[in-house]
Formats: structure tokens, sequence, C-alpha cells
């Protein structure tokens, strides 16, 4: 696939459409590709990167060239660097995803009904993702791995910042695909850096695009979410909390909390707020606070932390909705475990929560109640990740309710269909 | 709430907003409730609805009224019309669905890591339900039950050819569920007969409705499947086909083939096409055209099912993506597994298909590489039926590959989230 000047007279809604057509009918042989045949391709996809890693290094150091000619931070230009460690690192990903176990096949329930019909709920592949992302041009490969090994097809558009880096490492997917005989439309990248690719991928380009999976910050986020028209699975922000009940363990208390928000502070699972039950604050606020700041956080409260602690700021009613993805919490008191969940209802992101009590039936209370994508009890919100949970990979985390909620990894990359076994079987009457 | 007249002064929009407002404040209460409350409130709206068998009677007469003096068509009239036998088995539905288990709290999942974090996959409700019907009023209560007993909230919008009838059933429903405390708003009848009012249900209300169920015929489904922002859960069609492989059992393809066709032939899982083996044609097609037949079906057929059968109609290339709901078939002729495989993945509606076949190789491959809802080996694809699945009940049958695929029961109407409990650890690093 030749990379496409922007500037050329090309029809984006054309070309995306063309892109959907030839996923959808690459994404049959995928679906129908055995676990061997797909493993395969990945083993080769991962040699492939490794071979060309010289040629995706000069490629990525055209998009930096690019990158500090234009209006780009410093910050944003480090994510998107490659040098062979990452590089490396990128095909070790691709070989740890080739040794998952493969879900399409997988009997998720079976039964047999009084006529003697056995039923069954086998996982199917889902059919086409298209993949939205910004510059990281490890998701290139990342996520093009997770899609194959479910058995979909994917339409991958990255970051125009890292067209040539996707470019190079794209050349390895596709010849990855071509040496097991699979067709290279398994993966696919928009060659393109226009931004109506992205508006004519969201369309779902007449039923070819079954998901939509954003990664990237809370624009891009919110952008697929406003304007898709296929389902999407993706969280917008993740403003998690800890609930620290009068019946916590003190040490837990504390251990959870600065874990929850120092380990990562800019992983979705970090903690952003802290409530702490009335009837315990003054015997937990100080010490909590003071933990907090030690490990180096700024802590913002409202007057009941400030009054029980130093070098408190006050919290503003937007600090309650804010996902900092840095070094600050905001620490308020609330009415016993009701009202932490009264809380989390109004500013949560239904991302993670954890409660901290001994109170087994306080800890029920929550646990059922909080409509949160995961819900924890005596544990850090920073175990929020398909890795942690044993997914062994995800391609990111969903807080929507329909069909992939929590990490998604392999199996919510599926679907499943009901496959009916009889002997002659005819309906009565 | 008070019928308004459609030509009343009212802004839809507004008030659609407001219901789904509404929905989405009584979906907490909903998803809380016990099951002895659901069920307790089953049971009183099962109560009510007899004790207003009267009034619900007067209501349909006057929407039966209206009717005749409308372009409304005998069958219409009829499948709109209640008497007593029919008020008794709506009742009885109810019963029956709070009869049912309830799958909120279902553990579905559950296992523990290295590090002792004990993680369950629980069921959880998916919110708010909007369910857009045609003039069936036993949907009205129906659905609505389905619903609550998935801990939903739910917006109903019924044709408006019967909104009287729905309206008096409406009652029992709101008195039902205020009988054990919960909030009325729990279940809603759209008021106005205004057809903006699906299009602002379609857009989702600003996130308050989670996804849509339509009932009815195909351009209704058509229409929402067209303009819903949220997901749907449909089928549009069932386009459904029975492949009678050359090592199939002759008898049991003859009674198979004339069920799976005849039994019913106006319900979604009825066979509209016959795919017959080519390296057994001679042999088969005559004895099941003859069958079909026999029982009353006109046959349609490709040459050479028309070379050996007699009266066959010529079949055009429309016939072949019909779905007539009635009693009519089309035969054609195909190279084997493959060619029936090819044939339903170019003119099939993903719903159901079903092989017959004494060839297990034959058997696992059509059920593998068959990517409907439903696939069946040596059984009649009238069991395409969430009740003959063991399900209970069903809100309907959906085809897209997103959460919910096959049969809608209880089940499929929750979502689930992560519960992940410790004792206190702390993510490494």
């Amino acid at each position: 696939m030749a990379l496409l000047d922007s500037d050329a007279t090309v029809d984006v809604a054309d070309l995306m459409q063309d892109m959907g057509d030839r996923a959808r009918a690459a994404a049959r042989a995928i679906a129908l590709a055995s676990t061997e045949t797909k493993n395969a391709a990945l083993a080769a996809i991962a040699a492939g990167i490794r071979a060309r890693t010289d040629e995706v290094l000069a490629a990525n150091a055209r998009d930096l060239a690019g990158m500090r000619q234009r209006d780009v931070t410093v910050a944003y230009q480090e994510r998107a660097t490659l040098n062979e460690t990452r590089v490396e690192a990128i095909a070790q990903a691709v070989e740890a995803i080739a040794a998952l176990p493969d879900p399409v096949g997988d009997e998720m329930a079976a039964w047999e009904r009084p006529n003697g019909l056995k039923i069954s709920r086998v996982r199917t592949p889902l059919g086409v993702i298209g993949i939205i992302f910004e510059s990281r041009p490890n998701v290139t490969v990342d996520a093009a791995a997770l899609a194959m090994k479910s058995g979909n097809a994917s339409i991958l558009r990255g970051g125009s910042d890292t067209i040539e880096t996707n470019q190079a490492l794209y050349g390895a997917i596709a010849e990855g695909l071509e040496s097991v005989g699979l067709p290279a439309d398994v993966v696919q990248l928009v060659p393109i850096t226009d931004r109506a690719a992205v508006g004519a991928l969201l369309t779902g380009l007449n039923g070819t695009v079954d998901v939509i999976v954003p990664r990237g910050g809370k624009s891009l986020v919110g952008r697929v979410q406003a304007e898709a028209r296929v389902p999407v699975f993706s969280h917008l922000e993740g403003i998690c909390h800890i609930y620290v009940d009068k019946a916590a363990d003190m040490q837990m208390a504390l251990d959870v909390t600065v874990n929850a928000k120092m380990r990562r502070t800019s992983i979705c699972g970090a903690a952003e707020t802290l409530l702490i039950d009335r009837a315990a604050a003054e015997q937990f606020t100080t010490p909590l606070v003071q933990a907090l700041q030690d490990a180096g956080c700024e802590v913002r409260g409202d007057e009941v932390v400030r009054g029980l602690a130093e070098g408190v700021k006050p919290a503003s009613e937007e600090d309650w909705s804010t996902e900092y993805g840095d070094a600050i919490i905001t620490v308020g008191v609330v009415d016993g475990v009701d009202g932490a969940l009264d809380h989390i209802a109004t500013y949560g992101s239904s991302h993670t929560e954890s409660i901290l009590t001994e109170d087994e039936a306080v800890a029920t209370k929550f646990l059922t109640e909080c409509d949160s994508a995961i819900v924890m009890h005596n544990a850090s919100t920073q175990f929020a990740d398909g890795g942690e949970f044993g997914m062994g990979a995800e391609i990111g985390i969903a807080t929507g309710r329909m069909h992939a909620r929590g990490p998604v990894g392999l199996e919510q990359l599926t679907s499943f269909h009901y496959v009916v076994r009889g002997t002659g079987q005819v309906r009565p009457k």
C-alpha cells in the first residue's frame, strides 16, 4: 500500500468504503483460519518487525523530524519515538498475543432440551474492527495482533504524526499475513492523513465495520463516542474512587490509597478521588492526607478535610469530576457507604471504584450497588487492567454496558452463535 | 398518565427527553430491587390486568372502531383485537415471566489471581430499554415484564392504532409497580401518537436509553436500524435455509423440511429456501418438492429443480432473498456444503439455517463456517425461539453480532460488571 499524499486528489469516502468492502471480504478468511495459521502469521509478523528494525527507525526519524517542525510537545514526541529496544518490545508483544488461547470456537455454554436437541453457545469473531488511535506506534501492531488472534479483520487509523512509522510496521503485518496464505486485507492501515477518513470510518462504512475501538485522549474518544454510528468499546475517562469506610483497616487504607493514586498517575485506573466515611473522618483523614502528601501528591479537599488536615487546597466543584492523570487527588467526607454510592453515581465515570472495609455486609452492598465496570473490595484501583485480570492483553477498557465492559481482551472481541444438534426433531403443532 | 391528543401543542423532543430522564432515575430503583419485589410487582400487574378486563376491552373496542374508519386491513385488526381469553393470556404471560429465574446478580465466571485477588463477572441490568412495537397489545405487557424482571427500566412506544388499549393495560402496570413501592416510571408508555416520538427515542435521549428493541414488520425494523444512535437488538428478516446434503436421511429430510416451512409460515424461523446437494439432486428433489406441494406449499425453483420435479414455478433472482412469511418456498441445487455456505452468505439474513446430513464432518463444517445467529444440524428451523431454547420467554430474535444474538431472553437483557475481592493487595512497581 503506497503512502498517499494528503494533498492528492482522492475521494476519501470512496477510499474508505473500498477499505470497508475489502475488510468484510477478508473477515471471512480470518474468521475461519485455524489457531495454527493465525499463530504462524503472528510469528511471521514478529520476525518481520525485527527484520525491518532499520527501516522502521528511519521512518520514525522522518516522522519525528516532521513533528519538530510542527507545534508538537516534547512529551508527545517522546511517546512517538521508537528505538531498537522499543521495536523489540513490539515484536515480543505480538509473540505474547500468539501464545494466548484462541477464543474462537470456545463453547461458552451447552445444554440439552427435553426433546433431545443439544444446544451450545459458541464463540465466533465479531467481524471487522475499526481502531482509531493517536501517535503511539506500538498500538498499530498490538491492535492488529489482538484483532487477528480473535478472528477479526481490522482497519487501523493511526495518528498522522506517525504515519511513516505505521506504514513501515504495516509492511511487516501485510507480509506476515501473506506468508501463511491469509489476505493482507485482514489488516488494513488507512493510507491518508485526512481527518475525513475518521469521519467515514465512524459511519461504519455501510455496515462493513462492526465496532470501533478508539485509543487515545479524551478529545479523540469524545469525538468517536459522539459521531460513531456503530458500537464503540471505550472509556471517556477514568475518574476512579477509593472509599474508606469506618470499618477499614487503617494500615491497609494507607497502603491501598497511596498505591491507587501514586503507583502510576497517568493510567486510567489511577484513583482521582478519595472518599472518607464521616463516622471515621477524625481518625482517618489526617494520616491519609499525610501519606498522600508524603508520596508527593497534591491534596484538594472539602471543608471537613481542610479542617482536619494540613496543607489541603480547597476542592472546586469541577475537581470532583476531573481525571487529573497527575499527582493530585481530591478528598471528601461522605455519609457512609450510601453517601459514597451517591457521590460516585453523581461524579464518577463508571470505570473502577474500590471500598476499603473489614465489614463484609458493607462491602457487599458497595459491590452490588455501585454501577461501574469494575468494583473492588480491599484492593488498589490500579489493578483495573486486562493483564492484571489474567486476560493476557487488552485493547482498552470499556465503560459502556453493551457487549464488552471492563478490560477488552481477546474474548471481548468475539461474538457467539448458537449451535443446535438434533436427530431429526420437528417442532410439534 | 393522561392520553395526550396528538394535535395538542406539545414539544415532542421535550416530552421524550423528560421520559428518558425519568427512566434513568427509575433504572436505579429497579436495578436494585430484590427478586421478591420484582415478582410481587409482576403478580400485582397480572392481577390488575384481570381486574381491568372490562376497561381494557372497552378501550380495545374504541381502538378497533377507529381502525375500521381508517385504511386498516382485516388481518391487522384481527391481530389488534382482544377478548377475555386474550386478556387472560396476557396476565398469564406476566406470571410466567415472574416464575423465571432472575438473572441479575448471577455469577457468570469466577477465578483467582496468583496475588490472591478473587475476580468474578456478575450480571447487572442493562439500564433503560426502548421498545418500539406495532399494534399487538400483548407486546405492551410482555415487553414491560421482561424488562422489569431483568432489572431494567423501559420506555414503550406502541402502535398508534391501539393506544387506548395500551393505556388501559399500562394502568395495571403502573399500579402494580407502585403497589410494591417501586416508581411507576420503571415502565413508561409514550402518551402521544406523533411519529416524531419514535425519532426522538432512536436518538437515545442524551444517553438515557441504552438499547432499542423494535418488534414489528420489516419497515419498522428497517427504520429503527437505519436511524438509531444506540444499539438495537433486532432482525430485519428471517430468510432461513434448509440444506439437504447428499448424506441426508431421506425420511428425516422430508419431515424436517415440511415442518420447517409449513408448521407456521409466518414466524421468523420458518424456512424460505431449500438447498439440495447437486450430488443427490436426482434422488432428493422429486420427493422433497412433492412433499412440500402435498402440504400445500407453492414451490419455485431453479432450472435443475424444474427439470426434476413437476409443477415448479421459475424462481427469480429476488426470490432467493425473499422472506415470504407464507406457503411459498424457493428450491435450488448447490455444489455440496461449500455451495450451500456460499449461497447462504450471499442471500441469507444471518438468522437460522439447518443442514440435514448423516455425515458428521460435513455437519461440523456447516455449523462452524455458517455465520448465522443460529445454526442447526438435523433439526427444524422452527425451533429458533427463546421458549424452545429453554429461555422461558424472549423479547425477539437478534441477528447482529453485538451483545445479544439469537433469542433475546432475560439474560440477554443484562450486562455485567467485574467484582474484585482482595485483602489489601497493591499493584507492584
